[in-house]
């Protein structure tokens, strides 16, 4: 899997994640051709990254409406490894990958009740400003518990 | 068609309707079946309703901030009446039906564009204040327009 | 609840339902008002009729390549009753209703955590042949699945 | 814009666009913060990539029950420069990119109405065999379509 170019070693970069979310499959989810329809990881990896941020006490925090900052994302990406079909029960892994002063990287894994996994993801997600619309740097406190998550799964 | 209960004749029910919106099924829309998913039609209610209201000017009203007051919606219904498929190009029409102090019934039909009736439906929506949540009744102004159009439509 | 022109008592309406299917609500079926969205109900109902027609063993015999016969939705209707947030648990709940030679009558009731009734629905699914396109009857042991289903909830 | 691994030279690289869809953002396409859920724009590409093969007459091949082939998606990438609203009026933007034995790439831009670009992509397509689900070379015929698509473009 050395085509995709954030995972360096694949078997060390799945072993770092240990926080999951699962979900199941919907009917609505599913295309003509059977298949989960290709857009359907990206609802995945937003509802398991929420879980996340939400773990870390960090979403809490974002959605109270006297919260100076908020989350934007900036980039997303999936590759998509092995077709996923209607009803299977699927674990979404997220892992917080490099820290910047007001963004993390993100990363994704979709496993199969088999094991296998399915599809993989990362995204960068920057903390921002309600007002002036701009990056906002992390609070020492929040980078440290980021970093201590970074710290842990390696 | 005598079967739903919202259509009493349905050759002058279909004739009322002259507002409508076009969309085209996405493929991402269909599911397994090859056929566009039951709960998109209501997405496509949706943004008629909110483009019916946008022509009415009440929507520029109901999303500014300042505003005093929103809506709800009450409920919603359709009929599916024929399979519809990917790529298909629908009209989407709406029209007012009964109107309430505060609400007012909607209904909506989708054509096709051999001009087949696909699915028809109705909903009540609601004008509700923001700060009580309560149902706020119409303003004189607004409630002639909809008399207008509703008078208009038959 | 009167106003709800499929149920007649609403205790014993509600009294009636046993099985249940999880869902929780999605950031991304959130919309700008902050509610969920209206159209998502329809997609939980979908889903908790499918794992209702699992339980019953006719789902899998659908979506059996070799299967005579496949389901489609007639029609569909919420009531909605309480706004649902992002994040919040639901239980989505599903009954049969009135049985005909070909199509049934499904019942659903979505409860939040404090166990409040947040919406309501229902809608007739009909089973057709996939040659003809045309209203498959029960069979006599499907028919007595149903029925049992029905009675043991009275 | 040079932190896109895939785009060399802005000003060029959209330069090369001239097919596109144009698309409405629908308000079940905003979430809670009242921006167009990241999610979407991949629903967007996937309508303007079906789009795009329906014009070079691939897709019109693809979905026939005959055909020996379909596509799947092997990745997706998005990177978000523009917070887009609701009914915000949209072009999205298709080229094709780099072409291999049985791929291609396809880039995605998508343009608002003051034709400031909210959000570009990629994300590579494979045809493969529906009988043995893999890669299936591209004919002679369509990789000299999918050649002149790229070389007009340049």
């Amino acid at each position: 899997m050395s085509r995709i170019s954030y995972i360096e070693d694949q078997v060390s970069w799945e072993e770092e994640f240990s926080f999951f979310c699962p979900v199941k499959v919907r009917f609505s989810e599913t295309d003509m051709f059977g298949h989960l329809n290709n857009t359907i990881p990206f609802i995945y990896f937003e509802q398991a990254r929420i879980e996340f941020f939400r773990d870390l006490g960090f979403m809490d925090e974002w959605i109270k409406p006297s919260s100076e900052n908020m989350i934007v994302v900036a980039d997303l990406q999936c590759d998509f490894l092995k077709q996923v079909y209607f009803n299977e029960q699927l674990r979404i892994y997220v892992k917080a990958g490099k820290i910047g002063n007001s963004s993390v990287d993100i990363h994704y894994m979709g496993k199969n009740e088999k094991d296998t996994t399915c599809f993989v993801g990362r995204g960068s997600i920057v903390q921002i400003s309600k007002k002036t619309g701009k990056a906002a740097p992390w609070s020492a406190e929040w980078k440290e518990i980021l970093e201590n998550k970074l710290r842990e799964s390696r």
